[in-house]
Parts: C-alpha cells; sequence; structure tokens
C-alpha cells in the first residue's frame, strides 16, 4: 500500500522551474525596480541599515494556483548571511508555504535552503487537485530572482490577491519578525492568515524610530490603514521629540485612515533585569504620555496600551527581547479582536 | 533616575568566572569521564552517531544559588557547529537562565555565545538578594567545561537537586529538542520547571529506535519511571521487529518502574503530503499493535496514544516535521495532567 505513493507524479523526477514574476506578489506596499525590495531607497533619505532592512521581502509572499504533486523554490540571493543567532535560518532566508482548504490558509511546508544556491523542497507527494498557494518570503536576506518548482506537467498560474484592503504596519523587529520560527509566524502574518486582511509589513529590525522618512514612505503609498509598532525601539526622549511630528506627517499624507499604535510588549528579561524594567516602564509612560496628546489634536489615531500580550507568564523570549512562535502567537490572537473592531469602525473588514 | 541603575554594582566591571564543576548538575543519567556527556559511550555498543548525540548535554542544568547582579557563561566547545537550520543558535549552543521566585521557576534569560570562544552576559541589572538558579545547557554540541561568571563580590555554591525522583525520558529529535528556540522549551523541561518532577534526557535526535544498547543503558541505572518517545524515528517494521525484545529487556532490569509510552506526534507536513501522512498512520497502527501486545505481558505499561496534541490546527511545524516553541508548549502542557496521573497511581509524586 504504501509503495503506490512513490509512484505518483514521479516524485524523484527533476521539478521544471518558473520564474515567479508571473505570479501574484502580496503585501506589497509600492511598485519596486527589485521586485523583492519594499520600497525603492534611493528616493527616501535613509540610513544605509534602513534601506538594507527595506531591501529585505519580510512579510511579502507570492499566490499562485497550481496542480503540482511538488512545490519547490529556486532562489538568487543578493544577500544571504544567516547571522542572526535568535532567528532560525528557516525564518531568515527560508520560504513558508500554506494552501487554502474550505476557505482557510492551512501550514503546508516551509524550510531553508542548504545554502544560497540550494533547491528546496517545500512540500511533496500532494493530489493533483488545483490548489491556492500562499509562500511567505524570507525575513532576512536579499533576493533577485525566486523559481517555483512544480512537476513536469503540472500547470501553474497567477492567483488574484486574496487578501482585502491596504493595511501598512510599520514597526521594529517584533514586527519584521525576529526570533520566528518561519516566515509566516510573524504577528501580522498571523493575523493576515485568519483575517484575510492585507497587511503590508514595514518592519525594520532596531530602527522603528518615528522617522518623518518612514512618514514619507507611508504618505506616499495609498493605504485604507496604518498600524505603528512604534514605541519598541526609540528611547523615551526620541518618543517625546518625534511623535507629534510623525503623527502630523502622517495626517497630512492621509487625512483620514484610521492609525493605531500600538504599545511595545514586555520584554522577558525585564522579570529580573530591574534596569530593563524600568527603561521599558518609562518608554511605556512617554508613550502613553504622547498619544494623549495626539488625540487631542487628531481625530481616528487609537493606541492599543496593552504591554502583556504575549502572556503574564512571561515564558516566551528566545533571547530576553524577542518573542518565540508562542509569543507571536499569543499576541496576534489577543491584538486581532482589538484592531479588527477599530478596523470595522472605519468600514474596514 | 534611570542613571542611578546603570550604577549599581558596577554594571560595566568584569566578571569574575568560576568553574562549574563546584555546582549540582541535575536531570543527569550517571556519572560520566566528561561531565557533560550524557553517558561515557565506550561502555556501549552504539553508532558513532548514537554515540556523538549522547555526548551532547541535551536536557542537563546546572543549579546554583548566588546574590550577583549578573550572570554570564564562558565555554570550553570540543564540537561547536551550528549548522541545524531549524534550530536556533541559542538551543544549539546557547544557555536558558530561570531564577525561582515565589516557588516557581521564571525565565529569566538566555542566549547563544557570538562564536565558540565568547563569554556571554545572560542577565544583568538584578537586585543583590540570594537566587536559585537553574541554568539549561546547550542541545546540541559537545563541551568541556563551563564558567559561570558573576560580580567580583558576589558569593555563589551549589544548590542542592530541586528536583524529585529520576524519570528517565528516551526519545527521538522532538525529545533532544530539535527546533526549539531556547533549551528549555524541550518538552520534558517544560513539565519539568512546572512539576517538579526531574526528567533525565535521553533524546537522540534521528536514533530513537527502541535499540537494545539503550535498555543497557536505561537498565543499568536508577530510576523511578521511564518514558519513551518510541515511536517517531523507526518506521512500521522496525517498531514490530524491535518493540518487544525492547521492552522484555527494560523490563528485565526494572521490573516494576512505569513505563510510559508516547505515540509519535503529528507531522504538519501530513497536512497535504499524503505519503508522509500514511507512513505516519501506518506507525501508530503498528505501535498500538505492538503495545496492545506488550500489554498482555507486562503490568505497569503505559501507551499516551494520542498524536494531536500539538494542537489540532496544525500549525506548529517549523520544517514540517519538529514543532516550534508553541508545538512543544502545548504537547508539554497536554501531556503532563496524562504522566502525572499515571506517575501518581506508582507513588511518584
Amino acid at each position: 500500500m504504501l509503495a503506490s505513493f512513490f509512484l505518483v507524479a514521479g516524485a524523484s523526477a527533476q521539478l521544471k522551474y518558473v520564474d515567479a514574476t508571473e505570479f501574484g506578489l502580496v503585501n506589497k506596499l509600492c511598485q519596486t525596480e527589485n521586485r523583492y525590495h519594499r520600497v525603492d531607497t534611493d528616493k527616501y533619505d535613509l540610513t544605509k541599515n534602513e534601506a538594507n532592512l527595506l531591501h529585505m521581502p519580510a512579510g511579502m509572499a507570492l499566490v499562485f494556483r497550481t496542480n503540482s504533486s511538488r512545490i519547490g523554490v529556486r532562489t538568487d540571493f543578493l544577500d544571504y548571511n544567516v547571522t542572526r543567532s535568535s532567528t532560525t535560518a528557516v525564518s531568515q532566508t527560508g520560504y513558508d508555504l500554506y494552501i487554502r482548504r474550505d476557505g482557510e490558509w492551512l501550514y503546508a511546508g516551509s524550510n531553508a535552503p542548504k545554502d544560497a544556491h540550494a533547491e528546496q523542497m517545500l512540500i511533496r507527494n500532494m493530489d493533483d487537485s488545483e490548489k491556492e498557494c500562499l509562500l511567505y518570503l524570507p525575513l532576512f536576506c536579499e533576493l533577485k530572482r525566486i523559481e517555483i518548482g512544480i512537476d513536469e506537467g503540472a500547470t501553474i498560474e497567477a492567483l488574484p490577491n486574496p487578501f482585502r484592503h491596504r493595511i501598512v504596519i510599520f514597526g521594529s523587529s517584533f514586527t519584521q519578525g525576529t526570533s520566528t520560527g518561519r516566515p509566516g509566524m510573524s504577528y501580522p502574518m498571523i493575523m493576515q492568515r485568519s483575517t484575510g486582511l492585507q497587511f503590508i509589513n514595514l518592519g525594520v529590525a532596531g530602527n522603528s524610530k518615528l522617522q518623518q522618512s518612514f512618514a514619507r514612505i507611508i504618505g506616499d503609498n495609498d493605504c485604507d490603514a496604518i498600524i505603528v509598532d512604534a514605541f519598541s525601539n526609540p528611547g523615551p526622549e526620541m518618543i517625546r521629540e518625534r511623535f507629534l511630528p510623525f503623527v502630523a506627517a502622517i495626517r497630512k499624507a492621509h487625512p483620514r485612515v484610521p492609525v493605531i499604535f500600538l504599545q511595545t510588549i514586555y520584554r522577558d528579561r525585564a522579570n529580573f533585569d530591574l534596569q530593563e524594567r524600568a527603561r521599558e516602564e518609562e518608554k511605556r509612560r512617554a508613550a502613553r504620555e504622547v498619544f494623549d496628546a495626539a488625540a487631542k489634536i487628531y481625530d481616528g489615531i487609537y493606541f492599543v496600551d496593552e504591554p502583556n500580550l504575549t502572556g503574564t507568564d512571561h515564558i516566551t523570549s528566545l533571547d530576553g527581547t524577542h518573542p518565540d512562535d508562542l509569543g507571536y502567537w499569543r499576541w496576534a490572537n489577543a491584538i486581532r479582536p482589538r484592531i479588527v473592531k477599530i478596523l470595522k469602525k472605519h468600514g474596514i473588514r
């Protein structure tokens, strides 16, 4: 009985590779010269670090339909560098595949390439029905070209964007997905699969600092709502200095879209590190002050001011700062109803 | 106000390093020549792979008491090799620290060394109270020497083993902790912190195959209970061939200790991989058959025969096979009451 499966669709035959430029790319802010960059960084006044991070395809996903029994990936990397100790290689340079079943995005396969040139098989031995596929790109690398591998005789075609609206999330490593186990486990992507909303990820690890340059990037592009993980990277002084000008710039460009600020999450190091605890509390106080001041000036701005959404047991940290998949999953499930409620108020559902 | 914290206990001063041979080492099966090996592998007939895995300190932990405001680690590695793509460097070569507060083990800090020779700071800026510390060792490397770093004027001393009984867990990568985010997130270690029971980890990734050699290792050492993640690595044929002789060997050495077998967990790749699904189902059927046969012969053997304990949403896999911290956390919480109930029946509490 088992032997018969080995014969299905020539499980060991070579894959046929198709350039992914033919397929849809979702969660994308704007057209870019390199399709897998998030922003054409030459157009903005950015630091080298900010530009490098925006060249990473964090949060973007390919969507396609295929009847192949196998799905593989082959990548030309422009920057391949597996050095982040608290993030798996799967999240840094790998791919994360979901297939729609009964209306839900169900996990299908994920993996990292063995090296910068390796092909990787994500799933094999599937039935030959038509499948709608959602393939999250790696979080921490730079890509030149992606090819999707399928069975020789199979078909593959672009899928229309299955997600509704354009909700931009600008934020820190927490938003880009540092310490996730696989690319689809960052909190915006978990929320995306359970809500059907399109979250456009502008997470830039260590560099979410209420910059005017990022207000311009967001201002230059259409969106239906904006979420900002604003208080994780800047210190209290920077929060006090930059928050109002940031909101003013966003409001000038997008007078009516709801803007939702997220309180920075509790860092588990603060269980015992008194300085970290005091510093983070001071940041949270600063965040409350500046938000209250802004709320007196602007309508349609919101603050999800709950730091403990990764759990009050404080066991979800990989390195004292960044959540693991358990923490991201809890956070995504906790903020989703809060965010959905605000969006509904603005007719976004 | 923040500035005052920077002055506490000279936060930037050099640490004083103390050889960890002075402290307690828990979750250890037996005396070994190299203290951080799990077994003296020369005494048994093992493959090179099995021996290498048993040289890794997976699941062991140092216990000590200190009033230091900082805790660091310095390691001499015999084998340092961060190559497992679905496991973080923190789990492969890093450390995971817990401190007892109000009777509970609370997460304090975790990290990986930057390279094979780097010192690493796990936590700083703590108050100067006496703290009971539990420091899990890395899961996938070989150690020669560990030194604990504390403040120059601080004290540090061995802590008696805080865990009760000796419960041996022999198993696969799932038991060793492949794809955990940090060493303390393997399911035996999660259960340990919430039950206070001592789980001695004999997880050997890819090599839990009901070997007679492992029955001898377990048979040669005192224990109060035995748990076996027995059906993850062998195929159905090997399960049928080796299960009864394995139970016989264990029973000969330990006539009365309860032996609890765990069903192999669902692999999320099987959401769409029909061959994987069929193969895993066949393994589970074989496991049920052989267990039923053994239960007719032996008393005090149990089977936790539930494959879906990482969740029926099947979203916790990092690479199609191994759970992430979310999956391990769910699994540990699901099997804990089942295991505790069996142990209580045998007076182990």
